[in-house]
């Protein structure tokens, strides 16, 4: 029988949210508006702090630079902490601009790869204005053609510019390096798997690490192996929640296959991955056509909901099955756990902290919506880009 | 031994391009510009109108509409005219109008789905006028999570949308039906595959047929039984050529996968698919990072020699080793023709049609796009929208 | 809020679990062993049987013919009544004989194919002496290696042969064809997605129905979206239940993606798929390292236990969020029911039906296994084959 | 232009060719025999010889263990050598004895993982026997259901028992460490990916090397790319062609996509792994429904026409196009080398060294396949298992 998860271990999880996810976002084919969005980062930032007020679970906002770029962070630094969030994750960027075009870190042309090595610094500096510990490396570099640049070479390009950007870091910062299967290039990225950004992050050092997103992966990829397994080489860094069905769909966590979102926390928590500061969990996600806030309250609370049913795992009884070999018994009593209805729980839970048993009705009644909406006018909409 | 295809039959190839391959596109992520880009459907034509010149492949011009909607039509077809070539295609698009949110043809609202059956019964108006025979309909409609709506009150909407476009064609015109495995929506897509195009075109009548393209498949999918069965069905309306890694990533025909390419051809003639007037040959790529004409002639310059090829296969000796049972025989006689270098012969064969023996350098030499880079300064370069 | 399944609505769910499952089975690399396995179609039988006396779920038992021979149709009938189960579907093997290497229904030479259409109208005597309604017809037809022969041949030989078995079935008898993605056969299948199956059905006539296999599709297909249309077109023959993370894994129903189970089964009903004398629900697995009677206990059960959620969708207050496209209400009220744990109503309504509260605990707890573990002592094990 | 190769350069290609291939395989429905088909390991390599004879690129045999046991290693060494060949890797098997049903080198019982260890320390002895360098290891080991076991406590075992292996290779042999994605486990697999394999072999020491095969890896997966990046490490041991549609398909190497067999093979090139002796080249196939010797020597050509068409680029006029992030003709430069047909070339190449210009033809003339097929009656013919 599962088991009841204590209320303890449930307060541990804190889920960092983007401020690109309360912007408009879409495909290729078109980006939809909102009535409401934000059109600052100051907005955005509001916005957030609306996810931790109602569930408690998202303490920090990532920003998006330039994206979130203001003229005083001090000032946005201030904002968050008014409304009772912090400024996390800095993320860089260096796909939106002409010169990027054939790639970042890795171009064959070293004043292009010196403009990118200096946005990171930038980016340094900015994360010592906003408290900021993480830099978050995501890079759109590779080809899209075979033969169009040597793959090799940019390996050792892209070394030698992590390592121009490695040893900026302060003592107390970090350089988490993600991964992505492919888009937008086509044939080939530069950073494609967990093992090529693992291999970079052992040979930079201690604070570097290795960022897993849910939806960077070849089809049919055991993504919980993978946190087990860089749990295990010390070098998870972050985990970025969201869901798909096909390719980087960036859906709500668990809404294309909540099981797996369990199977992922069950190893972030038997791997000492949970709770612990080393691993920051992170959302990144688009809400395409459906409510932004709302659906990053519901993206928190499916997190939280795959947590307590990983921590009630009756891991005793789990363990026994295993040594015995017993394969049906060992699958049954993982699957128990995840069977279980813990939305009573967690209402519970929540009602003793001093928050809504049901974060997303009180949010919606709580008029905010509407609030933004009419307030919100004129303007341009933030979107990726702005 | 491969044969010596026949310049008859070489003659025979004929492919529409698409006017806004000659625009700016991109993914998500970044939309780059290019000097030169056309303004105007004007320009698009003429752009499209120097692959046709340099290599006798391309003479027809596909339009997407409203983005190449122009005030006089007649002018439009008049300009193609003195390029040599002629209008095509008429796409229509129903994904980037806010009312398209959640689906056109499918969407729970009547008034959406009138106004989406509206756009269709416009572009067969703007067919007679540009003289084209196909009216292209490729929908974005879908869902984004589980639940969202009813796979089946979906199809039974489209059903009768189709229908009340469907009964609105002219008696020379036909409504070819595009599928698309997913994006732009990521959890169900109305028309996934060819099974549910292939279902609708049937009960529509003997002047709808389906559309394949070659990036609009689960990874792994045999694109070539696909040709063979939709000939044999008698269903097969049109090709669009492209080429892809991974999703739908639009790259230039025969780039990722040229053995792919060559079974498709082979397919196509041996299904007797090859220049029928029933199978319209098109490109629909994107350029998003190399040049977009001269990317457009490598395109058809690809597909024609994957012709020459397929057209070289000694059949009499394959169908004998196909009765034989003899796989390595039956295989390499189909490899062989592959393996063999084509493009001397297609050299001479241009030579003889008065074309440039290489079409690429020729267009190179031309200083067409100096030109245009010079001459297209001010405005707004087309992209997907415009 | 997720409604309560009535107890009548759960009383038409009925499974029939195929006699090999009890047999031993395996990967390439290796078939392993266990103790107690069945040496003949009377040991599987009373293995199936168990399934049935425990759950009340498993009322037929599929048959594989030349697998299942035996000299006496009626004794196996009656043994099989003995223990409260009829014998269901026959299905046929043209996959087993040295005959079949390059081909069966679709070879080249007309020999082959005529001993493969004899071989089903052997099955469809069999199916009048064991009282069986479906033939059930999968082929590992297909190719290696390309060119290796006409795929368009073959689909017409193909047309060709169905034919020849379809004018034979009696009144009452019906001929189900599946379709599967790949394996045996590695280039192309003959019979590889549903719009071939379909086709081919739709041209055979009313008798003729699809199959859907979980596991016989290409990665991330949407096999709700294709129940939907089946039940659509009134070609939805059957639908066998496994589960699968990568290929045609074969695991116990349920266990990779439960939601992906759910969505299936909700489309059933939704179709009005569920409880139809048209679909055969069919469980169609091995159990290559898991105890194999357990393992089939477990995959009704969680089929049950999906048909119990499916079951409590609030569909009204569902179809009230479709029409005012509130995404994220209709998907949560989508989910609702799938997070609401039914097991404890799944136990009262078994404890009302005269069944084991616990069938799983019920039946390792009937001392069962030990007995056949002791008695099935000498002879062959059943395994793919025999 | 593509460049002529030196003929040097052609004779650094060498590959080792596996005794399995020329024994039985096939897929979980079937094993089809073939006449000849050789009954002991002498027959194997007797086999394997006519491939080298032939065609002068396969002067080694690898040997799989205990599939190849003889009782005399020594004789089995000079009778390679009596017929022109060598004994090359040693391939361990931990999968196919009962003990090792749930695992061998990962398995929770410490008495099964050290069998498994003691397994290979065997292969090491008979590596001294043998002249063996190489010692290659693939696990079959994983888990069918999400929590069978614990992912993380195998992957402790499995670098205990690696390192135990390990440190009684003889100084001059090496462990290669094979991965594989996914079959015969169907949820997780213990060495699913390169990062994995990497992580242990650079653990273990430098003799620890891995072994890249292409069919086993995630659908869309770039391999060339994993091949510069294994070189860049100095951690590419080994590389096993075959190649794939689907999954694991094993089909001769090639056959499936020859554009991605010269991309691999211009990155081992370019990458300093062709002709260097740290990286073996190997095929790993399996002839299911064709000829097995002439699917060998089909192969290695194949190899070989990839290699002089690899040696043909031109590379410092690609150097240049790449420096100007010139896409086309960058990809022309890459794509000019491939569709050079290289077959002349080889022909004359083979006639200069004394071999046969067309190798299948003076094979099939040889008379070799109906002597096998008239000597070798009675016995049991080798397959995988014996």
């Amino acid at each position: 029988m599962a088991l009841t998860p204590q209320y303890a271990d449930l307060d541990r999880l804190a889920i960092e949210v983007p401020s690109w996810a309360y912007g408009n976002s879409g495909t290729r084919f078109r980006v939809f508006g909102t009535p409401g969005t934000p059109r600052d980062p100051f907005e955005k930032v509001s916005d957030a702090a609306q996810v931790h007020a109602h569930t408690g679970l998202a303490p920090r906002v990532a920003l998006h630079y330039p994206w979130d770029a203001v003229d005083d962070w001090e000032a946005l630094r201030a904002h968050a902490q008014d409304l009772g969030v912090a400024l996390g994750t800095i993320n860089s960027n260096t796909f939106q601009d002409e010169d990027y075009k054939f790639g970042s870190l890795t171009h064959p042309d070293p004043r292009i790869r010196r403009k990118a090595v200096d946005h990171h610094l930038e980016c340094i500096e900015i994360m010592h204005r906003t408290g900021s510990r993480d830099l978050k490396v995501w890079l759109a570099d590779g080809t899209n053609y075979p033969g169009q640049d040597s793959i090799r070479a940019r390996q050792d390009r892209l070394a030698e510019s992590l390592h121009a950007i490695y040893e900026h870091l302060g003592e107390e910062q970090r350089m988490v390096l993600e991964y992505k299967f492919f888009e937008p290039a086509f044939y080939h990225t530069d950073i494609p798997d967990w093992g090529t950004s693992y291999a970079h992050c052992a040979a930079l050092g201690e604070r570097a690490m290795v960022v897993l997103d849910t939806g960077h992966h070849a089809p049919g990829t055991n993504i919980e192996f993978i946190v087990a397994q860089l749990l295990r080489l010390g070098k998870l860094g972050a985990f970025d929640f969201n869901s798909r069905f096909y390719a980087d769909d960036d859906l709500i966590v668990g809404a294309a296959d909540p099981y797996q979102l369990y199977r992922i926390v069950a190893e972030l928590i038997a791997g000492g991955g949970y709770g612990s500061p080393d691993v920051q969990l992170v959302l990144d996600q688009c809400h395409n056509i459906e409510a932004k806030i709302p659906g990053q309250i519901k993206s928190v609370l499916n997190v939280q909901e795959a947590v307590a049913k990983a921590l009630s795992i009756d891991t005793e009884a789990l363990d026994a099955a295993r040594r015995d070999c017993d394969v049906l018994l060992a699958n049954e009593i993982f699957e128990d756990a995840f069977r279980t209805d813990v939305r009573p729980l967690l209402a519970e839970y929540r009602s003793q902290r001093g928050l809504p048993e049901d974060p997303m009705r009180a949010f919606l009644a709580s008029g905010y919506l509407d609030r933004i909406a009419e307030e919100r006018v004129g303007g341009t909409q933030a979107s990726w880009g702005a």
